[in-house]
């Protein structure tokens, strides 16, 4: 397999969770995001989207989009599993990862930022609240569901699902617009006992070896 | 099964759509997004996060995010399909969902607008250009990614699947910003195919029971 990554790509740094514990290896091809790389022609022939990462997994086929990606890497290998058995219980921890993935992360992608600069001259500044403000919103939901299930050593049971691994890397995003994470102690605690685990620790962005 | 739903949303559509499909009952709560009903305390007891849909299944379950509870009927009522057999098909079908739930959707949704226009200040007009953007930077990339099965009466296959779940309601945003579909003849015409199925016409926002 050949995963396209970058450092810095939050969705990218999913698939590198859920890749060490599932214990797979891809070699990797880095695409500079803001270099832009992810809009030339060398990328957009593998994603057509423009988008990180993408996962070639042979047979001349490239899978794109980091849940799909993940959802695959289960099928493919089940064990360890990142979801629970009971279709409820696995709708719950989907849903977690779909608050994050969906109404959080895109809002605050480098592409919408460069928007926000760029189309409609919001400053810097004003494009931080915004970053911090989808953050925000989205954490008080998540950690109110988390709630549901606090002695948990992780989003769910005792080992980590499919929500640990997009829990983690957004709030690595939130600490890098160094917001604080006392408001969110269940999330605080569960981001603790993930980066505790060598598979989180070795996916980190500045562990990586295209880190600047 | 209770539905928590409003016309107009199309993640709630999604799910309406993918209940006919499988032929599935669920009564309704309609909460006017409008007016604002999503923040109010009735119905942050059902969803914290204040987004539709919700959908209570019984057991004192309550599932949450469009996908994740597609997900859910597909793993309780997996006739017909939502997802073809092979996993890196099932990969594909799921990246196409998520490039509209993840990367066009949520970008276009009210709260977002809202803050655009009262936080930063956008205009209607710019807040406009802002919705066309980004179903148009995505529709390109969705439009390129269905021509890989351009033969197919669906996006995959001949019947429907989780792809064309999100892509109808999609393609109904579009309309309502007068968008053209002429650039993207593989959407049209695959939106075309789905609304001639019953499941499809009869969970359209402009036939349901709080259309206004």
């Amino acid at each position: 397999m050949i995963l396209h990554d970058y450092f810095r790509s939050s969705a990218a740094y999913r698939v590198r969770i859920a890749l060490n514990l599932k214990g797979l290896q891809a070699d990797r091809r880095y695409v500079h995001l803001r270099r832009g790389e992810q809009r030339a022609a060398p990328y957009l022939a593998v994603n057509p989207q423009g988008l990180l990462p993408a996962l070639e997994v042979g047979g001349g086929r490239t899978l794109t989009q980091s849940l799909a990606i993940v959802e695959y890497l289960e099928e493919k290998h089940p064990n360890p599993p990142l979801l629970p058995p009971g279709a409820e219980d696995r709708a719950w921890v989907r849903a977690i990862a779909l608050a994050i993935a969906c109404d959080i992360h895109p809002l605050n992608n480098l592409r919408v930022l460069q928007y926000l600069g760029r189309e409609l001259n919001v400053e810097e500044a004003r494009r931080d609240d915004w970053y911090r403000h989808w953050i925000r919103v989205g954490f008080e939901a998540i950690e109110s569901q988390l709630m549901q299930r606090a002695a948990d050593r992780f989003c769910f049971g005792e080992a980590p699902t499919l929500a640990d691994v997009c829990l983690v890397p957004q709030v690595a995003n939130s600490q890098r617009l160094k917001m604080p994470l006392a408001p969110y102690p269940r999330i605080g605690a569960i981001n603790d006992a993930c980066l505790a685990l060598p598979a989180f620790a070795a996916a980190r962005p500045e562990v990586q070896p295209d880190a600047e």
